[in-house]
């Protein structure tokens, strides 16, 4: 007998759960296909060397590798010593070089590398600005944790070819649409600006070769505080003075955030001497086209990614530690795979986020909580009936029910009893009488009611 | 610079291919909710226990296997001695246990058997009867040939809990409201039951322990020939005298189906002597029950997967060489999963065999073929009026029109083009003019015409 958990941090989903997330992944839809993005699907499984290099070295070691087949695998089994060469100090921290000719497929890691290889690759079928859209699972090897899972939905959203702010605008104008859609009303998308972060770097006397190094350690502020931040700093080569005055900085920024007063025209103003006065255009034009939105200016704000190069983005509620989503721009990345560098800028939202906090505030519509597979359930009579259940069934459905069907000849106690357990609101009993006089009894599973019709009042009657 | 293409065998599926597959995905949604099927998914990756041995050998060798991570692929790598145990004469057809322990994981096959894993996990949880449908893609490591992918999508409907052949009915009602709903009339839904295969199997003389391999040569009729099969079944142990007998029974069958008179009644009066009255039975009453969708019996068809144990079905249309779908009864599966035999029947449509031939006849309805991003695009006349053009943009969206804006000033010239590249069939143009006095320019670029119109007027012209 096999066993019957899904994979290590996978999960299936059972018709309740479906019909929350189809809930909300048609409200994005909806609201991206309103600004013009179109969707695009590109396949869970990715040439290795595709996606290899492009999320930095912590994002490599999560990529789930499938593993070669047939004589290809047999022959890479046989030429490479692979039992040997990992030395007794690095196995627990494998080096990747030694396994990678197992493999020559990759499961997906995110939205992003597969537009830009899409991108690449399709240039002359695309429009010059190509606006899409793209709601898939990504797969990371990550060790599962409350609310982080191995397999999980991105809902993404780009913008393709132009280096406008206001790309950014929409894109930040569409992501609000979203959530307001959805019933928050809390929510603030924070912005920053790579440039931002490079000039406090240099300012705070980080050494230039150490900038990505400090972003990735910078970014996990939220996760592992201060002094969690100031040692990952430290064994990345950072020396202490440098790390102490980025603290501080950032500190000071958080004090003006906490405060609440003009925040955005405090940020500003404290970063004219730090910041180039282009980057303060852009971050004025992105605050001043999307102006009715939520948005708040914090240098703070780091995205681990590699591949940003102008502004960034991050969706937070208070409820919640971690970000709804988060984006930016990023100019080089399409230019990995094609020899034209194109820009683009974007927006990822996490689905599983996103239905967490629904779910804890309870923001379904009724008829989504509710979750039943069907407007009225049919009874069966007996062995001789079927065929006239099956066709009362059909007769409704035309009429634009769903209908379900008691499978079997069973006692009408036991079919009423299921009727209860599936929650459907009516029940059409059709028994011999029933069928002798063209009838039907409705009964209201609610309030018990009963009551004979004829087949075509039916569907009146469920229309009120 | 990374190579651009997706992984062999594998599709990047671009805005217009995206709109087609939806616009099936959503009618075949649409009618198995409306049989009060219930919405399931299933993670992509599943234990690498769950699904070897369930396909037979063949399907054993086409699943794709991920590799094991960090430190347990690095003891592996250490303890088994690999690289030495493939003899010589097995390294073309490689032995699976040796590299099984390389592996822990592997991706989805197909969508029955987490089908019967959910049931048996998840028992206490699910309704008595559970009907559910499942639209997801599969992977499998198959040599990619003309319309054979690595990923490709099954639509699989199947209802779990009883005997009862009014579910067979059902499901193939169902399948057949779906083909109808996309506008297929020419397809045949072809019915068997495994039982009659095993017992014309015992009449031809084939050897009880040899029926599964006969019937996976026989399922390969139309794509090898009588010949083919006559070699694979000889190279399967099977005597050249069953062969024959065997051959001749399913010439016969073909010959009343090719007359197309009375097939159903011919072929079940042939079939009196060889099967028991309880398949006659369930096979009369399928008939009878779904009486109005086209139903032909036919003893010829096998299919290859082993789990089935009754009724099998397979869809066809004159113009593909494959099957539209296929499916049947499976009492057997969910058992291997859980302590309780469970009796389940389902049925699977393959989405690309769909699209393939809805696309030669030009079945997709003219607002799918034509697939255009947005309803109206709005031009940019200056940086200093991009927060007009983002505003207007806003307004006409909260009237229902999908709107997609140009992202940065530039030529009128220029803008039009793209508007056309994209096939919008309005343009708004907002220039300085327009600003002042409150008005908009509308462009209907099929005709060329244009019109100067207030704000609030736009969304009532396009609604014409």
């Amino acid at each position: 007998m096999s066993k019957t958990n899904p994979a290590r941090g996978m999960r299936d989903f059972l018709p309740a759960d479906v019909r929350k997330r189809e809930y909300v992944i048609g409200i994005i839809k909806e609201v991206y296909e309103s600004y013009g993005f179109e969707p695009l699907e590109t396949p869970a499984v990715e040439n290795l060397e595709t996606l290899m290099g492009k999320y930095g070295d912590e994002g490599n070691q999560l990529i789930f590798k499938i593993l070669k087949r047939g004589e290809k695998l047999v022959e890479e089994l046989q030429s490479t010593e692979v039992s040997e060469s990992p030395s007794a100090e690095n196995s627990a921290t494998p080096q990747l070089g030694n396994f990678e000719n197992l493999s020559d497929l990759a499961l997906r890691y995110d939205l992003t590398v597969p537009l830009a290889r899409v991108v690449a690759h399709h240039k002359n079928d695309l429009p010059k600005f190509f606006k899409r859209y793209q709601i898939q699972p990504v797969w990371r090897a990550d060790r599962p944790a409350k609310g982080r899972f191995r397999e999980f939905y991105q809902c993404d959203v780009d913008a393709i070819g132009s280096t406008s702010m206001a790309v950014e605008a929409e894109l930040i104008s569409a992501v609000s649409q979203i959530l307001k859609r959805l019933g928050f009303e809390d929510f603030v998308i924070r912005l920053n600006h790579r440039e931002v972060l490079a000039d406090i770097l240099d300012t705070a006397g980080v050494p230039g070769d150490r900038h990505a190094d400090a972003l990735v350690a910078i970014d996990k502020l939220d996760k592992i505080g201060q002094d969690g931040v100031k040692g990952e700093l430290g064994s990345r080569g950072i020396p202490d003075s440098a790390s102490e005055m980025l603290l501080s900085i950032f500190e000071q920024t958080q004090k003006i955030v906490d405060e609440g007063k003009n925040v955005n025209r405090t940020i500003v103003s404290n970063l004219i001497n730090i910041v180039s006065n282009e980057v303060l255009t852009d971050i004025g034009h992105i605050l001043k086209y999307a102006g009715d939105c939520s948005i708040q200016l914090d240098p703070s704000l780091a995205r681990g990614l590699s591949y940003y190069t102008g502004a960034i983005f991050e969706i937070n509620v208070p409820d919640l530690a971690g970000s709804l989503g988060g984006g930016g721009r990023y100019d080089g990345l399409i230019g990995m795979f094609g020899k034209e560098q194109i820009p683009a800028c974007g927006f990822s939202l996490g689905l599983e986020r996103i239905l967490v906090v629904m779910e804890e505030r309870r923001m379904f519509p009724p008829e989504i909580a509710r979750s039943t597979p069907a407007d009225v359930m049919v009874t069966i009579w007996s062995e001789e009936t079927i065929g006239e259940s099956l066709k009362l069934a059909s007769e409704l459905r035309s009429h634009g029910l769903r209908i379900t069907v008691y499978p079997e000849p069973d006692k009408l106690g036991k079919q009423m009893k299921y009727a209860d357990q599936i929650k459907v609101p009516y029940v059409c009993v059709l028994g011999e009488n029933e069928i002798a006089e063209g009838k039907v009894t409705l009964k209201n599973m609610k309030t018990g009611e009963q009551e004979s019709l004829r087949i075509n009042d039916v569907q009146a009657k469920l229309k009120v």
